[in-house]
């Protein structure tokens, strides 16, 4: 009910302002505020900072008031509120922040004196704002789409309130479990430095601990070369302070005890112990600069006691110089550090994998979180899909709304948290994020009915249509406003840049004709609603039928279905043409494909009619880990929970001996319902004319009345010679090969067999040999693997009974309704040669996560009244724009100014057609807003010219530089802009 | 050896401003500040405060920096520093501080900057001194002398750097486990106009709560009468907030909410629960005023989370006005909520009677610390004595090194703290009081030896003499350094006004002839040092004897003995002399007394000569009482700790069922050892002219091989028909009667028959009947009891196994040299007439406590070389001053000026001769000093002139005023003051 009102002044401010470029500080923020230290001494580089969890054990609102501070002490408004005095008191000090989340809530509370106060030590260098999103987000388990948009957010806000100075540079990943290459190549194209992260496999670490390689260049894309290059450093100690030196009211180190009237004077023994701290560390990195965390998790409440014992430490190991010492200690931030090194003028190492899968011990993989809270990780990305269609729909129809959406986005951002959608919050934590993302996604439909109320009217004298509302539990059959209507619309927006075919299932109480926009009743199959669905907790719906059909759908357009109640003598007509039945062999074929099972319920083979390619399953079905119990006092005793994945058992149990099979044939819809036991079942599914075969897949409540925490995967088990690889996607983007038991960069001891494999999977996995591919897409995040040559699986819902000790105390323990909480989803499966998949997955991933949105409304009229009243399609585009174009993002933030995304989504050499540079007009997309009077290619987040981007220039040791040349501005006369294999661009427009 | 530099520069300074009387301040601070609320509605004074315990689980200095935070989170620099910067953001906040040990620390740290900032918060009265002592001083087991010293400590540091804003003016003993009247008493004579505190009696605390007179005037003087009146206020919560709205960092209570754009707005809530909360405490207070403490144990560490929750409760709490609501809420401190209650102008009831003992619950009686940690105890009171004669020997010497007694001081000042003295603390920070008060000792005795540099020598060109050094142990018969010397000197400082004689044991390898001041060979018998006390754990001493010998002192002077080494052939010559029986019957006896002990060891008599009043004992010796052990769970479960004595049984057992005796007998001295067993004995001792008994108590390593705690009794049991009254002093001044099982001002219900009946002894205990009185003085404070008539008992040590849950989290269990520790005191039996006794307890303790000091040297010189070159004697008197005058302090503190402080320490009708007022010309106490030229009478904690004191006045039920007429000051013509019974005048003098 708040949120409503939570469209702030700041954010409405910010919109206004987002076009005005910001003024260039001259009083040296940024490097030149930088102390580079001594050439001839170990220079310690002070980093006082904060890490502020948006959500974990207590949520968001609780963390920024200090609310429920018997869960866990911490109150982000006494850190900001204390760190700002903390600055005041000497102008030495330094600090940085990070998460805008917070950073928000605070600055919406303050006066304008203290903003005044906020804004200098912003100018000065002296606070900076690092990583700058609204959360530091998770890398495994996030989608590109709402990385950006979540970094946007901050970028936004901090350009409009503080300008250039407060534009982050440096990415400061601290706490995220893995590190996701896409993250580094997103960060490059924001504009960034560098990144530090705190946390990488304790062998990696090792390694180059031993070698001095904690720092080197991350070539982060295949794709975009240097572009994407990100100087990347590991942490000396992970995001904490050195031992022994923390001044946290939650430390018990010693303070500086320097009153020597006074007992237990401590400075002598202090100033011996830091040199030798900064020997150690600097024992295990390349140069003579070293940095030195300060902080840790919502350090700094007391900032004075931190600053106060820092101020005097630095002071009196430097006052050891005189005595020779060569450490020379300063206060300083990761901007400066990193500034510092690049000064240093040498060459560093360089890598192209990624950071995954960490383990911080041999038994401690944290690949259990790449699934956790499956159900979370979903309505994230279904809450993705609503926002940017939400925002489509603004734009398109002019609404000028962005506030509106704002706390959509807001909450999105907050769900991007690597304790949000990571699924490694407490229990109530993710109660609150879902219930975020709800009142985000109400506020957000709000929107959505101003915009269809521009759209849907033929002439603007027309009364608004009836509501639109969404039916958010359609993935269970359920739509309680339409049950038993006579009439109602169903309007499907489709948020990509091509003309689609779409099958939608409407869950339904009476038979209807269904009605396409140009009036003509289409094929609308009734077919059962599954026994399993209908048993399905929680589901209140009376709908024992679903309406199957198939819709055309324009690009960035819609087109509504009008049902109307059938006249009951027909209902038997229609019933007629679905075949059911059980327990027999189940083939679903269409012209491309023909899947088979048979009649005890096993997938035995899928062919690619056209290409006659056969890929046999000798097992595809549910399978379950038991999960280590254990009291993690040693990494043999270290449990599977929330965040480890820690299998009992290298071989995982079947769900159950037998199946049962239901066939159910259509005319455009064939699909076999097979029952693994009362908690595990699949559909897999057949559309008349698609190329990939559905499989939904509903799991629980997983049973652990045998007191084993269980995981559940899905096995698809295949005769492709793999050869020990696998791939799987970088945040949905680009795909990164895997070997089993095997890490590009240094020699891999393997101890878990299969969790020590498991990778995230954003939206793709596949295998493959010389001419076959299958490849696996998903509808969230989920861990997978392939464990044996042929195999793939895929983590979908996991139940654990004991924590694993990492901070989140609580077993990953999900219920509803008294029950283990039932999960549901979607696999999509497409068996194409190798050269000839990127073509299907691509487009099809693409349009998994912006799927048409569906909306439904109750108007009184008659079709005939309807349909004279109100527009039944329409698109924003003439022609659709080539296939290998996406529209990331269209985003209405004034009148008459837009912020777009477009991209190409294809790699370089995965199809021979698409994997190539395409032109777009950009002119095509704004031909229902106007002609474009003003246009500025933006970096990523959208915050600076990408004619002012400079990054700083690194070398490998391979001599090879990282300059890029500055892009030149576009202009006006040719918006046709080229768009190479992975690029994203950014443009700021104007229309007229 | 920090500590010898500790002569601050702001006590120096402070020392030059101490007769600059300060100006008054005319810009608001004291109750001129004050917000007095709306007379029609509900007023809640909501005060701001910290509590900062003086060392208790971690040391004073521990505590000030916040180390070993692992033991206790606490660190008051940080308080200091983080109320500061609230109080400047708001300038509604208001903020009281109390204990100057810690604020001084900090003092001595800040900028001028802060200083001035902290000045004008102190002006605005924002911030307010409270109390004011260098420590919340422990009720129970403190001498005055020491109150008033560490009272005077703080007032001082507070009048110097802030001026009349800065006095004191209420009481403030929040914590302090139980009341004694006298520390009222002297409050008044401080002139505070009121107290507040947070502990009484729970039986009390509920009668007064439901007569609602939990505020009263307080008596305080049997002797002073309205000049001893002080208002006194039992704080409704303890020392804390109410229920849920605690905003510290150690809280979790929720904080206010009240951005409706976030999850968990709740100010509604918060406002409805605050305004019940005000209601309640209401209907147990007698006006519309009640006050609020907000804060605990070193609350505040960052002040901004109370003050800035608070800022939001009170504003939507007085928001609610509009809606009806009759609370009306605001910042205030202890003084203005009094000056409210005054302004209210009723009338309150009043009582005569102290707060002991202090019970929390039935089984919860707090009078085990009466004695816990008897050796700290006893040092404490020692250290006040070297104290004493310190600022004597520096005052009448002219040496004007009163920096140089700071340390000592100032030690002293933090003993004084309700954890120190009070035996309350952790071992390690027992060790910590006694370290410091054994530093500050060191540096006195470098006072001691410039005073006596000055003195000795009889002419100003002679060298000075050897170095005066103390024997600290010589209660153990121990002093190394003068072991097997040929000669020595034994010099002895009498800081009475009166002449004494004064008996000495000097341990020795060797004898000596010992020549009194005059040069004669005095008597001096060489006694054998008992085998228990060689057996004494860490006893290093060869000394097999000692010799006792009398010596004669001067008032306020000294007299130097001089010990040669005799030729070996005298040595048996001596000894003949001395009479040693074993288990044989001993009578010891001269001319005054007769006591008899039988050849088992039993006292059985002790007949006073003169008087012809003999008291038999059925039983005389020790016993122990088991520590009921506990977990603490319940009251039925409370443990007997540091704080708590419970005893298992109420019936004691006797040490041991046999006894030995050996009986010694000299010319001038007699005495009775009796063994009771291995760790318990004590030496019966009559000298020469002696008027009274001594007893010297030997208890440890107290035995718990059994597992069982003990608590030991020193137990004399008479036929002395008591009539279940007995009476106890108040920290060594006024006595009060006690009637067992019994309280003066409620209806007492008994559940503990011995811990309910335990009264702080501080200096004296009797029993009497009609012609007869038994009274017992004690060496330092100790609890006792009358749980038989015509028995006293006194516990002497105590040994528990089990924590009392109250905090300290520790058993109290003292070792040393790998056993329990031993430790040893002694007794004065008075046996007398009611109607004399008087005359010789009140002499007898304050000699008892001013005790001659005894410096010994070993100068080069032979006797008659040293009596030609040094003074032998020497008083500052010429005559002595009349019996009934103690001068309680002796101060130079500056060239020419003196703070003193004169007392008639008897109280009325005790006796005859003495119970009367008294002259006293002061300039016969300057005699050796100069003419007094200037001479103003200052309150006692002299931080003001007399005749500027305006206490508040409050009207008894029974229509008393306490209103008494301003004092006129002192003319330089009539120097001759009149002291009252228990009257204390404090002077600056000047003299030229």
């Amino acid at each position: 009910m708040y949120i409503s009102k939570s469209s702030s002044v700041v954010l409405l401010v910010s919109f206004l302002c987002l076009v005005v470029l910001p003024v260039k500080s001259s009083n040296g923020c940024g490097y030149d505020a930088c102390n580079l230290g001594d050439p001839n001494k170990l220079n310690v580089h002070i980093v006082p900072h904060t890490h502020d969890d948006v959500g974990w054990l207590k949520t968001v609102d609780q963390y920024y008031y200090g609310a429920r501070n018997n869960i866990q002490h911490a109150g982000v408004q006494y850190i900001l509120d204390s760190v700002i005095h903390s600055l005041e008191e000497n102008p030495d000090r330094r600090f940085i922040y990070v998460e805008i989340a917070f950073f928000w809530r605070w600055w919406n509370q303050q006066t304008n004196d203290t903003r005044s106060k906020v804004k200098n030590f912003v100018n000065q260098g002296r606070l900076e704002f690092i990583s700058g999103g609204w959360c530091m987000n998770d890398e495994a388990s996030t989608h590109y789409n709402s990385i950006i948009d979540q970094h946007s957010l901050g970028a936004e806000f901090l350009r409009d309130q503080f300008g250039e100075c407060a534009r982050p540079k440096i990415g400061w990943q601290i706490d995220p479990f893995g590190h996701s290459r896409e993250q580094a190549s997103l960060f490059a194209q924001m504009g960034f430095d560098g990144l530090f992260f705190g946390r990488a496999d304790y062998q990696d670490i090792d390694r180059r601990t031993q070698t001095k390689t904690r720092e080197l260049i991350w070539k982060a894309s295949a794709n975009l070369d240097r572009r994407s290059w990100l100087f990347t450093g590991v942490l000396p100690n992970g995001y904490s302070p050195p031992g022994s030196f923390c001044y946290d009211i939650f430390c018990d180190d010693p303070p500086i005890m320097d009153d020597p009237r006074l007992h237990d004077y401590n400075v002598p023994e202090r100033v011996e112990t830091f040199i030798k701290a900064a020997h150690d560390e600097a024992s295990s990195y390349a140069t003579n600069h070293i940095i030195m965390t300060m902080g840790s998790d919502f350090q700094y409440e007391n900032a004075n006691q931190w600053f106060k014992n820092l101020d005097k430490l630095m002071k009196y190991v430097n006052a050891q110089q005189t005595n020779g010492s060569d450490v020379n200690v300063f206060y300083s931030t990761p901007s400066c550090y990193l500034y510092a090194l690049n000064k240093v003028g040498r060459t560093w190492t360089s890598k192209t994998d990624d950071f995954f899968p960490y383990a911080h011990h041999p038994r401690g993989f944290w690949t259990g979180y790449f699934t956790s809270r499956p159900a979370l990780k979903r309505y994230e990305r279904l809450s993705n899909n609503i926002l940017q269609v939400t925002r489509q729909l603004n734009a398109f129809s002019k609404t000028n709304l962005r506030g509106s959406i704002f706390p959509l986005n807001e909450a999105m951002g907050i769900a991007q948290h690597h304790d949000a959608v990571s699924g490694t919050e407490k229990q109530e934590v993710a109660f609150d994020y879902a219930m975020r993302l709800s009142q985000g996604i109400d506020v957000a439909v709000d929107v959505i009915n101003k915009a269809y109320d521009k759209i849907l009217p033929l002439d603007s004298k027309t009364p608004p249509s009836a509501p639109q509302f969404l039916c958010q539990l359609a993935n269970i059959s359920e739509c309680l406003p339409i049950e038993g209507q006579d009439r109602f619309t169903l309007i499907l927006w489709n948020p990509t840049v091509h003309t689609i075919s779409h099958y939608v299932r409407v869950p339904v109480t009476k038979d209807y004709t269904v009605r396409d926009p140009s009036g003509h009743a289409i094929v609308a199959e009734m077919i059962p609603v599954s026994e399993s669905t209908q048993r399905i907790p929680g589901r209140k719906s009376f709908a024992l039928n679903q309406l199957v059909f198939k819709t055309i759908l324009p690009a960035l357009g819609f087109s509504t279905y009008y049902f109307e109640i059938k006249a009951t003598e027909n209902n038997n007509n229609n019933e007629k043409q679905v075949l059911v039945t059980h327990n027999s062999e189940c083939i679903l074929q269409n012209e491309y494909l023909r899947v088979e099972i048979d009649c005890q319920g096993n997938l035995n083979k899928i062919t690619n009619l056209k290409k006659k390619i056969v890929v046999p399953f000798s097992n595809q079905g549910f399978y379950w880990y038991g999960s280590y119990p254990g009291n993690n006092s040693g990494s043999e005793f270290q449990a599977s929970g929330a965040y480890i994945f820690r299998p009992i058992s290298s071989d995982p149990e079947p769900v159950s001996s037998k199946r049962s099979i239901t066939c159910v044939k259509g005319q455009n819809f064939q699909s076999a319902i097979i029952l693994f036991n009362n908690w595990a079942s699949q559909e897999i599914s057949l559309y008349d004319d698609a190329k990939m075969v559905e499989v939904e897949w509903t799991v629980g409540p997983i049973p652990v009345y045998d007191n084993i925490g269980k995981e559940i995967i899905l096995r698809y088990d295949t005769d492709i010679q793999s050869d020990s690889k696998f791939y799987t996607d970088a945040n949905g983007r680009e795909v990164l090969e895997r070997i089993r038991d095997y890490r590009p960069t240094w020699n891999y001891s393997k101890v878990e067999p299969v969790s020590g494999n498991y990778y995230p999977i954003n939206s793709r996995i596949w295998i493959k040999d010389s001419n076959r591919q299958l490849t696996v897409l998903t509808d969230r995040s989920e861990g997978g693997a392939s464990i044996q040559d042929g195999s793939i699986e895929i983590m979908l819902h996991r139940r654990t009974l004991y924590d694993d000790a990492l901070g989140v105390s609580e077993p990953l323990n999900e219920t509803a309704f008294d029950a283990g909480l039932v999960v549901r989803g979607k696999h999509l499966l497409i068996i194409e040669s190798p050269t000839s998949s990127a073509l299907y997955h691509r487009v099809a991933s693409q349009r998994f996560y912006m799927n048409p949105l569906a909306t439904y409304a109750l108007p009184p009229l008659s079709y005939a009244d309807y349909s004279t009243t109100y527009r039944q399609a329409w698109s924003a585009l003439q022609t659709d724009l080539p296939l290998n174009v996406h529209l990331l993002t269209f985003d209405q933030i004034d009148t008459n100014k837009y912020l777009i995304r477009v991209e190409n989504y294809f790699e370089l050499h995965e199809d021979d057609t698409y994997s190539h540079p395409v032109i777009v007009d950009l002119q095509k997309l704004f031909q229902s807003q106007g002609v474009i009077s003003d246009i500025a290619e933006m970096i990523l987040t959208a915050n600076l010219r990408i004619t002012d981007m400079k990054r700083l220039e690194w070398v490998t040791t391979d001599n090879r530089s990282s300059k890029i040349d500055v892009k030149k501005d576009l202009s006006l006369k040719d918006l046709n802009i080229l768009l190479n294999p992975m690029e994203i661009r950014t443009f700021l427009v104007t229309v007229e």
